[in-house]
């Protein structure tokens, strides 16, 4: 048994700590608020994050330092936005080199870089192929009941992966692994975007058919753009893909698919982000994904037609209606072709 | 503007009408209930499987041969186990060679023929590979509400198929097309084994986590029997795959999702047909995919676990805990070697 640090005790890093625990690790769960950290050691609980009674192997910190000194793995669970900075302070204390895995979801705006290359770019003692990613369909309430999930672990280096794999298997908690680190990380961002549209034609009151062709041919757009950049086809058809997809824009407890209903009901996104007050990530992952695909010559219509209902005041209904009328074509030219491509090198 | 038969007045028969009629054509609709069609034609309604108004267009008929002389094309829209016995008559009748598309979804038990294969063989006029399947993701009652929906058409002869992509094709009805009917029909069918699964899951309790898992390895599954059988893997990430499989696995108005419900809650197969008071087609093609996967040689765990419930008393509890305690792996063996083995011929 290990020990390992869990960076972010938000409900996600709360959860994954919990897995942890229950296969007989020693978790230093990190928050960066003082106050959060002494409650759960008073308490054995995280009652604002996550309902329920945490394990005795979690111990909560708010010292960096003493959290990850001597552990064998750090796993970093914090915003996207909070990457970078964490990543600094951990290359200012760390003096051995545990296993790094995260579990964040996010592009970086202007940049566009991903978490795992954020992390490399200020850990100097690692290279981007030793960074793990964890990733699939997985609300942190469910994890935490213990209920069946399924998630993927990957990385360049896949004895990384595999380290990762051994550190969170469990009956209840089952861990693939993957080799396209790239596919991976664009698929638990880019996913956002089409959570957003699925409330955006949920708000429209449009139905379940409506849904599940945005989600297909969203899913086929994402794959579509993630290939031109390099990742497999194949990635977007996983747990982290399609899988987080489905518990993602079926779930009334997504923040994007809940921003995306209130778009799809009239409000605008000033608005919208104000009733919410908090992050929504797929809002800043649209403007990304725009961005990108301009820049690869990607065709991307429905996060086009997303963009502009968030940027450029145009009404759902007038986005749905296009989307309708354009040319009719044979369904899997798009993905034929980028895998042809693929395979055919 | 055409005059199309649609063979078949339950809800997706109407809601086909529906959408020809919209589009300008003449339709006659089938019942083989005399009353039934009465009923249609006095009241411009068929409020036992559609509610609303039907348009002008659409009218009802009893006598076969009425319905289908001098039409340019049938729609066939009856249940699996009636499309012999009125692909026979209809043979008994037609004088000329109207374009024949269906919208069933099935395989036939003991003999594992795909609904195009059944008709071809029993209209002498016509190969195999002038059939045309329609298949998507579509509720009927959102399809009557003109709610955006899309459907994917596929017959090995594209002409065909672009002729039924005319008929119905509208700015809210969109209709794709592929040219491999094999992987429609197949997805078509077999999607109803994950949905049957999706259904045990929610019946134990499991939560979204679990579903969402289920049904991205369950679609991997078919995926790979599909194609050991001779469908394009993509087609199951296509609208009548992925697409069809969201709207079924996530609607409680699926038959096979409230089948497998009820089996999650712990009733036996017997008493559960006999609540529903109904064919649950996924049923019977859970035992035709396992035959089929038996003598191709191919995993199917879900598929096997599924079974087992139905047909041997195993719980579902024990069949999930088997599943998330096999051995972990790639996530994308599976799929990668089906596609490298397409890819490289």
């Amino acid at each position: 048994m290990a020990n390992v640090a869990v960076l972010g005790a938000g409900s996600w890093g709360t959860a994954l700590s919990i897995v942890l625990a229950d296969n007989g690790h020693d978790v230093r769960l990190w928050s960066h608020r003082k106050e959060q950290a002494e409650t759960i050691n008073r308490t054995h609980k995280n009652e604002k994050y996550l309902q329920g009674i945490l394990p005795e192997q979690i111990t909560a910190f708010h010292d960096l330092k003493e959290a990850v000194t001597g552990v064998a793995a750090i796993v970093v669970v914090v915003p996207t936005k909070a990457i970078r900075e964490v990543s600094q302070n951990l290359n200012n204390i760390l003096t051995e080199k545990p296993t790094i895995i995260h579990a964040s979801k996010g592009i970086e705006p202007v940049t566009l870089k991903r978490v795992s290359e954020m992390i490399s770019e200020e850990l100097t003692a690692y290279d981007y192929e030793e960074v793990v990613v964890l990733s699939g369909p997985s609300h942190a309430e469910e994890v935490a009941l213990r209920h069946p999930t399924t998630v993927t672990v990957s990385a360049v280096n896949m004895d990384n992966a595999k380290i990762a794999q051994d550190l969170f298997n469990s009956d209840t908690f089952r861990v693939y692994t993957s080799s396209d680190i790239l596919g991976i990380e664009l698929g638990g961002a880019l996913k956002n975007i089409i959570a957003l549209g699925a409330g955006i034609s949920d708000g429209l009151g449009y139905g379940d058919n409506a849904k599940a062709a945005l989600m297909t041919r969203g899913l086929a757009e994402i794959a579509r753009l993630g290939t031109s950049l390099g990742a497999n086809p194949l990635s977007f058809l996983g747990l982290p893909g399609v899988g987080d997809l489905i518990v993602t824009c079926t779930s009334v407890h997504s923040r994007n698919w809940r921003a995306g209903n209130l778009l799809g009901k009239g409000n605008k996104l000033d608005d919208v982000l104000e009733q919410m007050g908090m992050v929504v990530e797929g809002v800043r992952t649209v403007k990304a994904a725009y961005q990108f695909a301009k820049e690869q010559q990607v065709e991307m219509p429905i996060t086009s037609g997303i963009y502009q209902i968030l940027f450029e005041d145009k009404t759902p209904k007038a986005v749905v209606d296009e989307l309708m009328s354009r040319d009719t074509r044979d369904e899997m030219d798009d993905i034929s072709i980028l895998l042809n491509e693929r395979y055919t090198q």
